[in-house]
């Protein structure tokens, strides 16, 4: 909710009345334009994505789902296609999490609570802030849940961020789920000491054991959790002088598994490995669990929907979960969804680097028109 | 030279005055007492140590030897001994480096340098500060060098700051010589990836890296070189975001031995090891050297003088050598340099909970007394 999102924002809304789309902003300053074509009273299916960006990040990350939905809606608006559903594109706030990760899908969806206001990922102050600028209030977030039955289903299209679709010489992937994410502070504890005077028998050395749970949470990962991935990003030693032992080596863990099963057995076998490696080094571990997203499994519907679109076009096609969290994964606690990925160059993502070719772009958007009449049919 | 230390500083001023010593306030901000008993244009024979303290200190490290220097030459004074040099206690600025280490002894053995200015512990502002609250310059700092020959030799007691002379029953602790330090800045260079969308083999991740170091540092340290340390007090992930893999991982690495050859063997086994752990994980690294401190023997006249007072008021000795810096390592750049300590009482430093009892605070200032004579009448 910077203030360049908010331009991007001011533009969208122009493009969605230029489209003769009817604008609604929710309370949680979710962007909708809808296309009232079906009977009265009836669901809502949408198409979207997010226009927000990481700092540095690239074009195409959620701007192009937001878009390719737009023109989706515009050419079946133009078509005149007659579907048992209501249509609306969709452009969600703060996928990305500048604030709250999914602030506006979830806040859609009715799963955002109180506790994830009160602990935003960005600070309290930026939270404020950026509700500020946007003409937005806390309340208005927890209360913007659509009532149950409203929604008949979501569709997205996203770039991949990854090397599958390229390594495998395919147009569009089929997201089978996407993964559960979970978030820990672990602190390794030792005694500050003198570092001239202090032998090394004698330590008690906070970044030994943060090193030693470092190596071994990739080893494991890799050998025991093929898919998952493990990261510590964010690593501090304490008090931090070139010259005194560490006392606190305090380090972010986070880890992805693509089902419920292997996310929790690979929390478990992380936790088991920092008390490891603590106990190894007579220190002792702090563990804060600092917040989870579950996996979420796209919807048979939406998977069969895609891969028979781009059959249709000649397009290839694999089947793949998508390791980075979506607005999708807000959605499927509600309703059927469906999402499709287009290939990176490189894979590269949350970079200036990220590219996807013009043909890759309107390979996806065709899929996700043709795949969101499917979906619309079979759901309507 | 903060508030606290420009206080402590004014009332050992008066205490020099009180004492009916001449005091001297060098170039350096240096504070000296002379007791001018010795022949005419003879060389000054220094006790003494420092009044300055790391934040959160003790009460002993550096206020000890000082005071105690002061009582002893009280104490010659008014036994009207006579000897064949002057006699004066010194407070040296700045020994724990909050703005540059050593840099009152440094400054006096002529051995600062413009490059130190430039490049202070404690940053440009710090120094500029802290220069000015004491009315210092950056010239005075660099001309307060005393002429060759002006000194007869240097001597200072201690506290222990380590457990050696408590774990062998000894009251005093006979310095062999102060070790050397070593200081590096090693950055590991990988990759920069969405942390959910790259798999663990496709990474390049700097912490990893960092990690693998950091152990084997301490490993081989214990293994191949009893008796020197190696600490990795700072690091820094970059970017620094939860789910972001890092892209750099910067530490500092401080090495200390007892000798030049330990030293130099240490130091290239330590770099050796960083390389071999960057080129493991398909790293770069870069290597900074950020300065040292070489080695310092203490002279035989010093550790003999030490040895024979401590006999002759039955103190129990051991011969050590010295993990933390000390003034007394620049002053033996430029005269013979004796050193003693007392025990540290669980050897606790740089921290409130130092302590030593007064018992061995008077045992130490009755052997630093004894040993100055000695080395008084054999340096004279």
């Amino acid at each position: 909710l910077g203030e360049a999102h908010l331009e991007a924002r001011a533009w969208f809304r122009e493009q969605i009345n230029a489209a003769g789309l009817a604008l609604e902003v929710d309370p949680a300053g979710n962007h909708l334009g809808h296309l009232n074509g079906g009977p009265k009273d009836t669901a809502t299916f949408l198409l979207g994505s997010h226009l927000d960006s990481v700092a540095y990040g690239g074009r195409f990350d959620g701007a192009l789902g937001t878009l390719a939905a737009l023109e989706a809606l515009t050419v079946i608006r133009e078509a005149q296609v007659s579907l048992p559903v209501n249509l609306a594109v969709i452009d969600f706030s703060d996928e990305e999490g500048s604030l709250i990760p999914l602030m506006g899908s979830r806040a859609l969806a009715g799963t955002l609570r109180p506790e994830h206001l009160e602990n935003p990922l960005g600070g309290p102050e930026a939270l404020q802030a950026g509700l500020k600028r946007a003409g937005l209030q806390a309340e208005g977030l927890l209360n913007a849940g659509r009532p149950p039955g409203s929604l008949a289903g979501y569709l997205e299209l996203h770039i991949e961020q990854g090397l599958r679709l390229e390594e495998a010489g395919a147009q569009i992937g089929v997201v089978s789920g996407i993964v559960g994410i979970g978030f820990y502070h672990l602190t390794f504890i030792g005694r500050a000491d003198h570092a001239g005077t202090t032998s090394m028998e004698a330590r008690l050395d906070a970044a030994q054991g943060a090193a030693s749970f470092i190596q071994t949470a990739r080893r494991s990962t890799m050998a025991q959790f093929p898919g998952c991935v493990a990261t510590v990003g964010r690593m501090q030693l304490e008090p931090g002088a070139t010259n005194i032992v560490p006392a606190r080596a305090s380090l972010t863990l986070e880890f992805r598994a693509p089902d419920e099963n292997t996310f929790r057995a690979l929390e478990h076998t992380l936790l088991g490995e920092a008390a490891t490696a603590a106990a190894a080094q007579g220190l002792k571990l702090n563990i804060e669990h600092r917040g989870e997203h579950l996996p979420a499994p796209m919807s048979p519907i939406g998977q069969a929907a895609i891969a028979e679109a781009a059959r249709a076009l000649d397009l290839k096609t694999i089947d793949l979960h998508s390791g980075a969290g979506h607005d999708a994964q807000s959605l499927a606690a509600i309703c059927p969804v469906g999402m499709l990925f287009i290939p990176s160059v490189d894979g590269a993502s949350h970079s200036a680097r990220e590219f996807s070719t013009w043909q890759d772009c309107i390979n996806g958007a065709n899929v996700l028109l043709q795949a969101a009449l499917h979906m619309a049919q079979r759901l309507g």
